[in-house]
Protein backbone atom coordinates (compact mmCIF):
# COMPACT_ATOMS: atom_id res chain seq x y z
CA UNK A 1 0.00 0.00 0.00
CA UNK A 2 1.58 3.22 -0.76
CA UNK A 3 -0.14 6.16 1.44
CA UNK A 4 0.69 9.77 0.19
CA UNK A 5 2.37 11.05 3.95
CA UNK A 6 4.24 14.30 4.53
CA UNK A 7 5.56 15.32 7.93
CA UNK A 8 5.20 18.93 8.70
CA UNK A 9 6.57 21.13 11.16
CA UNK A 10 5.86 24.64 10.18
CA UNK A 11 2.22 26.20 11.63
CA UNK A 12 1.99 28.54 8.55
CA UNK A 13 2.74 25.55 5.62
CA UNK A 14 0.45 26.26 2.92
CA UNK A 15 -0.28 23.39 2.32
CA UNK A 16 -2.79 23.13 5.45
CA UNK A 17 -4.19 26.37 4.59
CA UNK A 18 -8.29 24.58 4.80
CA UNK A 19 -7.12 23.69 7.96
CA UNK A 20 -6.44 27.47 9.19
CA UNK A 21 -8.65 28.97 11.42
CA UNK A 22 -11.67 26.31 11.66
CA UNK A 23 -14.03 28.00 13.90
CA UNK A 24 -13.81 31.06 11.59
CA UNK A 25 -14.47 29.18 8.76
CA UNK A 26 -17.36 27.14 9.73
CA UNK A 27 -18.92 30.54 10.18
CA UNK A 28 -17.78 31.72 6.60
CA UNK A 29 -18.10 28.68 4.67
CA UNK A 30 -15.70 26.61 2.80
CA UNK A 31 -17.49 26.57 -0.49
CA UNK A 32 -17.31 23.18 -1.90
CA UNK A 33 -15.63 21.67 1.05
CA UNK A 34 -16.24 20.78 4.33
CA UNK A 35 -14.34 19.41 7.22
CA UNK A 36 -14.71 16.32 9.28
CA UNK A 37 -13.13 15.59 12.32
CA UNK A 38 -12.38 11.97 14.75
CA UNK A 39 -11.41 8.74 13.48
CA UNK A 40 -15.69 7.71 13.34
CA UNK A 41 -16.04 10.37 10.99
CA UNK A 42 -13.03 10.07 9.08
CA UNK A 43 -13.61 6.55 8.26
CA UNK A 44 -17.20 7.28 7.10
CA UNK A 45 -15.74 9.41 4.64
CA UNK A 46 -12.91 7.46 3.52
CA UNK A 47 -15.36 4.95 2.97
CA UNK A 48 -18.16 6.94 1.08
CA UNK A 49 -18.79 6.06 -2.42
CA UNK A 50 -20.37 9.70 -2.53
CA UNK A 51 -17.52 12.38 -1.21
CA UNK A 52 -13.82 12.15 -1.90
CA UNK A 53 -11.46 12.94 0.56
CA UNK A 54 -9.37 16.03 -0.28
CA UNK A 55 -6.16 15.73 2.52
CA UNK A 56 -6.53 14.32 6.00
CA UNK A 57 -4.27 16.12 8.71
CA UNK A 58 -3.33 13.91 11.54
CA UNK A 59 -1.22 13.72 14.92
CA UNK A 60 1.45 11.74 14.56
CA UNK A 61 1.09 10.12 17.42
CA UNK A 62 -2.25 9.34 16.24
CA UNK A 63 -1.44 7.72 13.40
CA UNK A 64 -1.38 4.20 14.01
CA UNK A 65 -4.97 4.30 15.43
CA UNK A 66 -6.22 5.03 12.22
CA UNK A 67 -3.95 2.99 10.17
CA UNK A 68 -6.33 0.30 9.64
CA UNK A 69 -8.73 2.61 8.06
CA UNK A 70 -6.34 3.58 5.54
CA UNK A 71 -5.35 0.21 4.84
CA UNK A 72 -8.98 -0.32 4.14
CA UNK A 73 -9.70 2.10 2.15
CA UNK A 74 -6.57 3.06 0.57
CA UNK A 75 -6.72 6.86 0.08
CA UNK A 76 -4.64 8.56 -2.60
CA UNK A 77 -5.12 12.26 -0.91
CA UNK A 78 -2.20 14.05 0.87
CA UNK A 79 -1.68 12.69 4.00
CA UNK A 80 -0.30 15.58 6.35
CA UNK A 81 1.28 14.48 9.60
CA UNK A 82 2.05 16.88 12.25
CA UNK A 83 2.67 17.12 16.12
CA UNK A 84 0.30 17.85 18.70
CA UNK A 85 0.49 21.37 18.83
CA UNK A 86 1.03 22.37 15.44
CA UNK A 87 -2.20 20.76 14.87
CA UNK A 88 -3.97 22.59 17.54
CA UNK A 89 -1.91 26.13 16.60
CA UNK A 90 -3.57 25.93 13.01
CA UNK A 91 -6.99 24.65 13.78
CA UNK A 92 -6.97 27.31 16.44
CA UNK A 93 -8.39 25.26 19.15
CA UNK A 94 -7.04 22.07 20.93
CA UNK A 95 -7.86 19.32 18.54
CA UNK A 96 -8.36 16.47 21.31
CA UNK A 97 -9.35 13.69 18.57
CA UNK A 98 -6.11 14.35 16.51
CA UNK A 99 -7.39 14.15 12.99
CA UNK A 100 -9.15 16.20 10.73
CA UNK A 101 -10.19 15.70 7.05
CA UNK A 102 -10.78 17.79 3.98
CA UNK A 103 -13.94 16.69 1.91
CA UNK A 104 -15.64 17.51 -1.30
CA UNK A 105 -19.37 18.75 -1.03
CA UNK A 106 -20.94 16.94 -4.47
CA UNK A 107 -24.23 18.59 -6.10
CA UNK A 108 -27.05 17.68 -4.73
CA UNK A 109 -30.37 16.21 -7.21
CA UNK A 110 -32.65 18.01 -7.71
CA UNK A 111 -36.20 17.07 -5.58
CA UNK A 112 -37.58 15.29 -9.21
CA UNK A 113 -34.72 13.07 -9.27
CA UNK A 114 -34.37 11.98 -5.76
CA UNK A 115 -37.85 11.06 -5.52
CA UNK A 116 -37.49 9.11 -8.67
CA UNK A 117 -34.37 7.21 -7.80
CA UNK A 118 -36.31 6.38 -4.55
CA UNK A 119 -36.94 2.36 -4.03
CA UNK A 120 -39.86 1.18 -4.09
CA UNK A 121 -40.45 1.07 -0.12
CA UNK A 122 -39.52 4.43 1.06
CA UNK A 123 -39.58 6.10 4.49
CA UNK A 124 -38.27 10.13 4.14
CA UNK A 125 -37.54 12.61 6.68
CA UNK A 126 -38.66 16.17 5.74
CA UNK A 127 -37.09 18.39 7.56
CA UNK A 128 -38.62 22.50 7.45
CA UNK A 129 -36.70 25.38 8.86
CA UNK A 130 -34.30 23.55 11.21
CA UNK A 131 -31.50 25.57 12.41
CA UNK A 132 -30.14 23.43 14.86
CA UNK A 133 -27.00 21.78 13.77
CA UNK A 134 -26.92 19.10 16.79
CA UNK A 135 -30.89 18.41 15.60
CA UNK A 136 -30.04 18.64 12.57
CA UNK A 137 -27.07 15.77 13.26
CA UNK A 138 -28.73 13.91 15.33
CA UNK A 139 -31.77 13.47 12.97
CA UNK A 140 -29.42 11.95 9.95
CA UNK A 141 -27.60 9.52 12.41
CA UNK A 142 -31.18 8.20 13.62
CA UNK A 143 -32.62 8.02 9.53
CA UNK A 144 -29.54 5.95 9.20
CA UNK A 145 -29.65 3.96 12.47
CA UNK A 146 -33.63 2.96 11.27
CA UNK A 147 -32.48 2.08 7.70
CA UNK A 148 -34.98 4.97 6.50
CA UNK A 149 -34.50 6.44 2.83
CA UNK A 150 -33.14 9.62 3.25
CA UNK A 151 -33.64 12.92 4.39
CA UNK A 152 -35.22 16.22 2.10
CA UNK A 153 -34.70 19.53 3.62
CA UNK A 154 -36.52 22.84 2.80
CA UNK A 155 -34.94 25.99 2.06
CA UNK A 156 -34.55 27.37 5.65
CA UNK A 157 -33.05 23.99 7.17
CA UNK A 158 -28.75 24.45 7.76
CA UNK A 159 -26.40 22.87 6.22
CA UNK A 160 -25.71 18.64 7.53
CA UNK A 161 -22.48 19.18 6.07
CA UNK A 162 -21.57 21.98 8.94
CA UNK A 163 -18.80 20.42 10.89
CA UNK A 164 -20.94 19.95 14.67
CA UNK A 165 -23.51 18.51 12.32
CA UNK A 166 -21.65 15.80 10.76
CA UNK A 167 -20.68 15.27 14.12
CA UNK A 168 -23.37 14.65 15.82
CA UNK A 169 -24.44 12.89 13.11
CA UNK A 170 -21.56 10.29 13.97
CA UNK A 171 -20.80 9.95 10.07
CA UNK A 172 -24.57 9.62 9.00
CA UNK A 173 -24.92 13.14 7.11
CA UNK A 174 -22.08 11.61 4.76
CA UNK A 175 -23.87 8.25 4.21
CA UNK A 176 -27.93 8.80 4.53
CA UNK A 177 -28.90 9.92 0.51
CA UNK A 178 -30.43 13.60 0.96
CA UNK A 179 -31.51 16.90 -1.16
CA UNK A 180 -32.56 20.07 -0.63
CA UNK A 181 -35.62 21.32 -1.94
CA UNK A 182 -37.01 24.92 -1.97
CA UNK A 183 -39.81 26.16 -0.23
CA UNK A 184 -41.46 23.56 2.54
CA UNK A 185 -45.33 24.13 0.41
CA UNK A 186 -43.02 22.84 -3.28
CA UNK A 187 -41.69 19.70 -0.99
CA UNK A 188 -45.20 18.83 -0.03
CA UNK A 189 -46.75 19.21 -3.13
CA UNK A 190 -43.84 17.18 -5.32
CA UNK A 191 -44.22 14.04 -2.27
CA UNK A 192 -48.23 14.24 -2.49
CA UNK A 193 -47.71 13.91 -6.66
CA UNK A 194 -45.25 10.79 -5.69
CA UNK A 195 -48.09 9.35 -3.55
CA UNK A 196 -46.36 9.60 0.06
CA UNK A 197 -48.34 9.39 3.19
CA UNK A 198 -47.70 12.31 5.01
CA UNK A 199 -48.01 12.60 8.43
CA UNK A 200 -46.86 15.26 10.86
CA UNK A 201 -45.92 15.30 15.11
CA UNK A 202 -48.31 17.43 17.17
CA UNK A 203 -49.49 17.58 20.52
CA UNK A 204 -52.68 18.35 19.98
CA UNK A 205 -53.62 15.44 17.59
CA UNK A 206 -55.94 12.85 17.83
CA UNK A 207 -54.75 9.79 16.56
CA UNK A 208 -51.66 8.08 18.24
CA UNK A 209 -48.07 7.40 16.92
CA UNK A 210 -48.20 3.78 17.61
CA UNK A 211 -51.30 3.82 15.94
CA UNK A 212 -49.86 4.83 11.97
CA UNK A 213 -49.12 1.83 9.53
CA UNK A 214 -46.57 2.25 7.02
CA UNK A 215 -47.33 2.78 3.72
CA UNK A 216 -45.22 2.29 0.62
CA UNK A 217 -44.11 5.67 0.38
CA UNK A 218 -44.17 7.32 4.14
CA UNK A 219 -42.75 11.14 4.78
CA UNK A 220 -42.48 12.06 8.17
CA UNK A 221 -42.64 16.22 8.27
CA UNK A 222 -40.54 17.76 10.90
CA UNK A 223 -40.54 21.27 11.95
CA UNK A 224 -38.75 23.42 14.63
CA UNK A 225 -39.34 22.39 18.19
CA UNK A 226 -42.36 24.81 19.83
CA UNK A 227 -43.46 25.99 16.57
CA UNK A 228 -46.50 24.28 15.10
CA UNK A 229 -46.16 23.73 10.85
CA UNK A 230 -47.93 25.88 9.17
CA UNK A 231 -52.46 24.86 8.86
CA UNK A 232 -52.25 24.02 5.85
CA UNK A 233 -49.01 22.09 6.19
CA UNK A 234 -51.01 20.03 8.84
CA UNK A 235 -54.19 19.70 7.12
CA UNK A 236 -52.26 17.84 4.00
CA UNK A 237 -50.94 15.36 6.03
CA UNK A 238 -52.30 13.14 9.47
CA UNK A 239 -51.19 14.69 12.63
CA UNK A 240 -50.31 12.26 15.41
CA UNK A 241 -49.11 12.65 18.95
CA UNK A 242 -46.97 10.56 20.81
CA UNK A 243 -47.81 9.87 24.56
CA UNK A 244 -46.63 12.30 27.00
CA UNK A 245 -47.51 13.90 30.70
CA UNK A 246 -50.01 16.77 31.22
CA UNK A 247 -48.03 19.80 31.38
CA UNK A 248 -44.72 18.75 30.11
CA UNK A 249 -45.46 17.67 26.38
CA UNK A 250 -41.89 18.32 25.19
CA UNK A 251 -39.40 16.32 24.04
CA UNK A 252 -36.23 17.56 21.91
CA UNK A 253 -36.69 16.67 17.97
CA UNK A 254 -33.73 15.06 17.92
CA UNK A 255 -35.86 12.31 20.45
CA UNK A 256 -38.87 13.31 18.30
CA UNK A 257 -37.76 11.73 15.34
CA UNK A 258 -36.04 9.00 16.79
CA UNK A 259 -39.37 7.34 18.29
CA UNK A 260 -41.16 8.12 14.97
CA UNK A 261 -38.25 6.38 12.84
CA UNK A 262 -38.05 3.85 15.07
CA UNK A 263 -41.94 2.87 14.97
CA UNK A 264 -42.07 3.57 10.79
CA UNK A 265 -38.77 1.54 10.48
CA UNK A 266 -38.70 -1.62 8.42
CA UNK A 267 -38.01 -4.29 11.00
CA UNK A 268 -36.78 -6.77 8.45
CA UNK A 269 -34.05 -4.00 7.54
CA UNK A 270 -32.86 -4.13 10.93
CA UNK A 271 -31.08 -5.58 13.07
CA UNK B 1 -49.23 42.69 43.59
CA UNK B 2 -45.90 44.32 44.94
CA UNK B 3 -42.86 43.43 43.13
CA UNK B 4 -39.19 44.43 44.03
CA UNK B 5 -38.03 45.50 41.47
CA UNK B 6 -34.86 47.52 40.99
CA UNK B 7 -33.76 49.83 37.68
CA UNK B 8 -29.95 49.62 37.38
CA UNK B 9 -28.05 51.46 34.84
CA UNK B 10 -24.04 50.49 35.84
CA UNK B 11 -22.52 47.29 34.77
CA UNK B 12 -20.41 47.50 37.67
CA UNK B 13 -23.70 47.96 40.18
CA UNK B 14 -22.46 45.20 43.07
CA UNK B 15 -26.14 44.05 43.16
CA UNK B 16 -25.37 42.06 40.28
CA UNK B 17 -21.71 40.09 41.03
CA UNK B 18 -23.59 36.59 40.14
CA UNK B 19 -24.41 37.30 37.26
CA UNK B 20 -21.04 38.35 36.04
CA UNK B 21 -19.10 36.53 33.83
CA UNK B 22 -21.39 33.83 33.44
CA UNK B 23 -19.65 31.32 31.28
CA UNK B 24 -16.38 31.65 33.31
CA UNK B 25 -18.48 31.16 36.34
CA UNK B 26 -19.82 27.96 34.65
CA UNK B 27 -16.33 26.72 34.52
CA UNK B 28 -15.47 27.04 38.43
CA UNK B 29 -19.04 26.57 40.05
CA UNK B 30 -21.38 28.85 41.84
CA UNK B 31 -21.87 26.97 45.20
CA UNK B 32 -24.67 26.75 45.96
CA UNK B 33 -26.47 28.44 43.95
CA UNK B 34 -27.25 28.14 39.74
CA UNK B 35 -28.09 30.12 36.72
CA UNK B 36 -31.18 30.01 34.86
CA UNK B 37 -31.78 31.37 31.39
CA UNK B 38 -34.71 31.88 29.33
CA UNK B 39 -38.92 32.26 30.25
CA UNK B 40 -39.41 28.45 29.85
CA UNK B 41 -36.92 28.24 32.55
CA UNK B 42 -37.27 30.76 34.94
CA UNK B 43 -41.26 29.86 34.81
CA UNK B 44 -40.06 26.78 36.10
CA UNK B 45 -37.92 27.98 38.78
CA UNK B 46 -40.51 30.53 39.69
CA UNK B 47 -43.13 27.90 40.09
CA UNK B 48 -40.99 25.46 42.05
CA UNK B 49 -41.55 24.26 45.16
CA UNK B 50 -37.94 22.79 45.72
CA UNK B 51 -35.79 25.77 44.38
CA UNK B 52 -36.09 29.00 46.00
CA UNK B 53 -35.59 32.42 43.19
CA UNK B 54 -32.72 34.63 45.07
CA UNK B 55 -32.82 37.11 42.41
CA UNK B 56 -33.79 38.23 38.45
CA UNK B 57 -32.14 39.66 35.95
CA UNK B 58 -34.39 41.31 33.21
CA UNK B 59 -33.99 43.44 29.87
CA UNK B 60 -36.84 46.44 30.51
CA UNK B 61 -38.09 45.32 26.94
CA UNK B 62 -38.80 41.80 28.35
CA UNK B 63 -40.02 42.67 31.21
CA UNK B 64 -43.49 42.85 30.12
CA UNK B 65 -43.54 39.19 28.48
CA UNK B 66 -42.58 37.79 31.97
CA UNK B 67 -44.88 39.63 33.74
CA UNK B 68 -47.88 37.32 33.59
CA UNK B 69 -45.25 34.40 35.48
CA UNK B 70 -44.45 37.27 37.99
CA UNK B 71 -48.12 37.88 38.56
CA UNK B 72 -49.10 34.09 39.16
CA UNK B 73 -45.93 33.32 41.27
CA UNK B 74 -45.59 36.58 42.98
CA UNK B 75 -41.64 36.61 43.91
CA UNK B 76 -40.32 38.07 46.63
CA UNK B 77 -36.56 38.42 45.34
CA UNK B 78 -34.96 41.27 43.94
CA UNK B 79 -35.96 41.84 40.00
CA UNK B 80 -33.03 43.64 38.33
CA UNK B 81 -34.03 45.64 35.22
CA UNK B 82 -31.28 46.78 32.90
CA UNK B 83 -30.52 47.65 28.97
CA UNK B 84 -29.75 44.83 26.93
CA UNK B 85 -26.09 46.44 26.98
CA UNK B 86 -25.44 46.47 30.61
CA UNK B 87 -27.28 42.82 30.58
CA UNK B 88 -24.54 41.28 27.31
CA UNK B 89 -21.66 43.33 29.43
CA UNK B 90 -22.33 41.67 32.83
CA UNK B 91 -22.73 38.56 31.55
CA UNK B 92 -19.65 38.75 28.71
CA UNK B 93 -21.56 37.85 26.02
CA UNK B 94 -25.31 38.39 23.98
CA UNK B 95 -28.70 36.80 26.34
CA UNK B 96 -30.35 37.00 23.74
CA UNK B 97 -33.28 35.91 25.80
CA UNK B 98 -32.78 39.23 28.05
CA UNK B 99 -33.66 37.12 31.04
CA UNK B 100 -31.65 35.57 33.72
CA UNK B 101 -32.08 33.58 37.57
CA UNK B 102 -30.26 33.04 40.55
CA UNK B 103 -31.36 29.70 41.77
CA UNK B 104 -30.68 28.09 45.12
CA UNK B 105 -29.63 24.76 45.35
CA UNK B 106 -31.22 21.93 47.84
CA UNK B 107 -29.19 19.27 49.70
CA UNK B 108 -30.01 16.33 47.92
CA UNK B 109 -31.57 13.31 49.49
CA UNK B 110 -29.20 10.50 50.77
CA UNK B 111 -30.10 7.49 48.15
CA UNK B 112 -31.50 4.96 51.17
CA UNK B 113 -34.15 8.35 51.73
CA UNK B 114 -34.76 8.64 47.72
CA UNK B 115 -35.70 5.15 47.32
CA UNK B 116 -37.63 5.15 50.74
CA UNK B 117 -39.99 7.80 49.11
CA UNK B 118 -40.55 6.71 45.94
CA UNK B 119 -44.20 5.88 44.81
CA UNK B 120 -45.74 2.74 44.89
CA UNK B 121 -44.91 1.81 40.91
CA UNK B 122 -41.93 3.69 39.88
CA UNK B 123 -39.78 4.27 36.54
CA UNK B 124 -36.53 5.12 37.71
CA UNK B 125 -33.43 6.98 35.46
CA UNK B 126 -29.95 5.77 36.64
CA UNK B 127 -27.31 7.47 34.87
CA UNK B 128 -23.77 6.10 34.93
CA UNK B 129 -20.67 8.37 33.63
CA UNK B 130 -22.72 11.19 31.48
CA UNK B 131 -20.74 13.96 30.89
CA UNK B 132 -22.58 15.68 28.52
CA UNK B 133 -24.30 18.57 29.88
CA UNK B 134 -26.93 18.54 26.61
CA UNK B 135 -27.36 14.73 26.89
CA UNK B 136 -27.91 15.28 30.57
CA UNK B 137 -30.57 17.83 30.27
CA UNK B 138 -31.97 15.96 27.16
CA UNK B 139 -32.42 13.42 29.90
CA UNK B 140 -34.31 15.07 32.07
CA UNK B 141 -36.53 16.42 29.68
CA UNK B 142 -37.52 13.16 28.84
CA UNK B 143 -38.44 11.83 32.29
CA UNK B 144 -40.71 14.69 32.86
CA UNK B 145 -41.96 14.29 29.28
CA UNK B 146 -42.41 10.31 30.09
CA UNK B 147 -44.24 11.23 33.84
CA UNK B 148 -41.29 8.85 35.18
CA UNK B 149 -40.03 9.06 38.71
CA UNK B 150 -36.97 10.31 38.96
CA UNK B 151 -33.32 9.58 37.69
CA UNK B 152 -30.17 8.93 40.24
CA UNK B 153 -27.12 9.96 39.15
CA UNK B 154 -23.63 7.81 39.93
CA UNK B 155 -21.06 10.29 41.61
CA UNK B 156 -18.91 10.48 38.24
CA UNK B 157 -22.06 12.02 36.20
CA UNK B 158 -22.05 15.69 35.83
CA UNK B 159 -24.54 18.36 36.99
CA UNK B 160 -27.95 18.59 35.85
CA UNK B 161 -28.15 21.87 37.34
CA UNK B 162 -25.04 23.37 35.18
CA UNK B 163 -26.82 25.90 33.09
CA UNK B 164 -26.42 24.28 30.06
CA UNK B 165 -27.74 21.19 31.31
CA UNK B 166 -30.91 23.07 32.80
CA UNK B 167 -31.19 24.45 28.76
CA UNK B 168 -31.37 20.96 27.08
CA UNK B 169 -34.00 19.68 29.65
CA UNK B 170 -36.50 22.80 29.41
CA UNK B 171 -36.80 23.27 33.17
CA UNK B 172 -37.11 19.72 33.66
CA UNK B 173 -34.10 19.28 35.78
CA UNK B 174 -36.07 21.53 38.13
CA UNK B 175 -38.74 19.43 38.46
CA UNK B 176 -37.46 15.71 37.92
CA UNK B 177 -36.81 14.24 41.84
CA UNK B 178 -33.18 13.17 41.36
CA UNK B 179 -30.33 12.48 43.49
CA UNK B 180 -26.41 11.69 43.32
CA UNK B 181 -25.29 8.07 45.03
CA UNK B 182 -21.57 7.24 45.67
CA UNK B 183 -20.74 4.73 42.64
CA UNK B 184 -22.55 2.44 40.07
CA UNK B 185 -21.87 -0.89 41.84
CA UNK B 186 -23.51 0.41 45.24
CA UNK B 187 -26.65 1.89 43.74
CA UNK B 188 -26.98 -1.37 42.15
CA UNK B 189 -27.13 -3.10 45.23
CA UNK B 190 -29.44 0.00 46.98
CA UNK B 191 -31.70 -1.22 43.80
CA UNK B 192 -31.69 -4.48 44.01
CA UNK B 193 -32.58 -4.24 47.43
CA UNK B 194 -35.40 -2.29 46.96
CA UNK B 195 -36.72 -5.27 44.54
CA UNK B 196 -36.42 -3.27 41.31
CA UNK B 197 -35.96 -4.66 37.54
CA UNK B 198 -32.77 -3.14 36.67
CA UNK B 199 -32.68 -2.73 32.83
CA UNK B 200 -29.62 -1.65 30.23
CA UNK B 201 -29.43 -1.37 26.82
CA UNK B 202 -26.92 -3.07 24.52
CA UNK B 203 -26.44 -3.60 20.65
CA UNK B 204 -25.62 -6.89 21.67
CA UNK B 205 -28.77 -8.31 23.76
CA UNK B 206 -30.73 -10.84 22.77
CA UNK B 207 -34.05 -9.42 23.95
CA UNK B 208 -35.46 -6.22 22.23
CA UNK B 209 -37.10 -3.20 24.50
CA UNK B 210 -40.69 -3.55 22.76
CA UNK B 211 -40.96 -6.94 24.27
CA UNK B 212 -39.89 -5.96 27.85
CA UNK B 213 -42.82 -5.51 30.43
CA UNK B 214 -42.85 -2.42 33.13
CA UNK B 215 -42.94 -3.87 36.85
CA UNK B 216 -43.69 -2.28 39.75
CA UNK B 217 -40.10 -0.97 40.44
CA UNK B 218 -38.23 -0.49 37.26
CA UNK B 219 -34.80 0.71 36.48
CA UNK B 220 -33.30 1.86 33.43
CA UNK B 221 -29.61 2.08 33.37
CA UNK B 222 -27.87 4.01 31.10
CA UNK B 223 -23.82 4.42 30.32
CA UNK B 224 -21.99 6.85 28.25
CA UNK B 225 -22.43 5.98 24.05
CA UNK B 226 -20.53 4.02 22.73
CA UNK B 227 -18.84 2.70 26.61
CA UNK B 228 -20.57 -0.71 27.42
CA UNK B 229 -21.61 -1.02 30.96
CA UNK B 230 -19.10 -3.05 33.07
CA UNK B 231 -19.99 -6.42 32.40
CA UNK B 232 -20.80 -7.19 36.33
CA UNK B 233 -23.80 -4.61 35.89
CA UNK B 234 -24.45 -6.10 32.59
CA UNK B 235 -24.94 -9.39 34.37
CA UNK B 236 -27.03 -7.44 37.50
CA UNK B 237 -29.40 -6.63 34.69
CA UNK B 238 -31.48 -7.97 32.33
CA UNK B 239 -30.08 -6.31 28.50
CA UNK B 240 -32.47 -5.41 26.18
CA UNK B 241 -31.94 -3.83 22.62
CA UNK B 242 -33.31 -1.28 20.01
CA UNK B 243 -33.46 -3.12 16.45
CA UNK B 244 -31.14 -0.82 14.22
CA UNK B 245 -29.59 -0.76 10.40
CA UNK B 246 -26.88 -3.97 10.38
CA UNK B 247 -23.87 -1.77 10.43
CA UNK B 248 -24.95 1.71 12.00
CA UNK B 249 -26.52 0.44 15.54
CA UNK B 250 -25.91 4.13 17.12
CA UNK B 251 -28.17 6.52 18.39
CA UNK B 252 -27.48 9.17 20.76
CA UNK B 253 -28.32 8.80 24.22
CA UNK B 254 -30.93 11.15 24.50
CA UNK B 255 -32.47 9.30 22.31
CA UNK B 256 -31.94 6.02 23.47
CA UNK B 257 -33.32 7.20 27.15
CA UNK B 258 -36.44 8.49 25.12
CA UNK B 259 -37.40 5.31 23.19
CA UNK B 260 -36.96 3.36 27.10
CA UNK B 261 -39.24 5.42 28.87
CA UNK B 262 -41.36 5.78 26.15
CA UNK B 263 -41.63 1.81 26.11
CA UNK B 264 -42.34 1.69 29.94
CA UNK B 265 -43.96 4.78 30.60
CA UNK B 266 -47.32 4.24 32.25
CA UNK B 267 -50.21 5.16 29.54
CA UNK B 268 -52.58 6.28 32.30
CA UNK B 269 -50.13 8.84 33.75
CA UNK B 270 -49.79 10.57 30.25
CA UNK B 271 -52.33 12.61 28.02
Amino acid sequence: MILNITTIHEADDPCLEAYRNIREKDLVGRQHQFIAEGKTILSSLLHSKEFSTLSLLVVAARLLSIMPILKETKPTCPIYCVPQKIMDDIAGFHVHRGMLGIGERKKLPSLKKFLQNLPEKALISVLCGISNYESMGAIFRNAAAFASTGIILDKTSCDPLYRKSIRASSGAALSVPYTRGDDIESIITALSNANFKLYTLSPSATCYLKDAKATKHTALIFGIEGNDLPTHILQKSETLRIPMAYGFDSINLATVSGLTLAHFADFDQLN
